[in-house]
């Protein structure tokens, strides 16, 4: 089983950045658009046992410039979709 | 659900190119080992709804460049795996 640990990574990004990412909404699927765009701009970090990802995030979180290149891809995903948000309380709002 | 349409891709090139890629055996570890090799080395194309990678498809079949660089990237990494295979068959025969 391959598991792109990135996808993890970008998760918990989301999840404790909340506040500061200013996202237009919490909805699944605005959530699930700045994964998806984040991801298509971050190299992919395949794994093919799950439980090795451990040591992918280690090294990860070690380079100061992975982390901010990370936070300044997830931050240009939530502003993207914040701008263009495709959810339907959004698009009832017009 | 987010997902990234090049694993099926990659998996598909496995299928249809499996005697040109002469991988040392067609085991689950060492496919795994070919696809996440391969998977690390192409940009990621994710798609929020698994019904669009059809979309994403035919953009990528339809670019020569594209499709040439998706075999190379698999030929290379199917090389890897067949120079240093970590599979049970293999190494019980050392």
């Amino acid at each position: 089983m391959i598991v792109n640990v990135m996808e993890e990574v970008v998760e918990e990004v989301l999840k404790r950045y909340r506040t500061e990412l200013k996202l237009c909404c919490d909805c699944q699927h605005c959530t699930t658009d700045v994964k998806a765009l984040a991801l298509n701009d971050l190299t992919p970090k395949y794994v093919t046992n799950p439980n090795h990802s451990v040591y992918v995030r280690a090294v990860l979180e070690g380079d100061p410039q992975e982390v901010t290149k990370l936070l300044s891809v997830v931050t240009r995903a939530a502003s993207k979709v914040s701008a263009n948000p495709r959810c339907s309380a959004n698009s009832t709002r017009e």
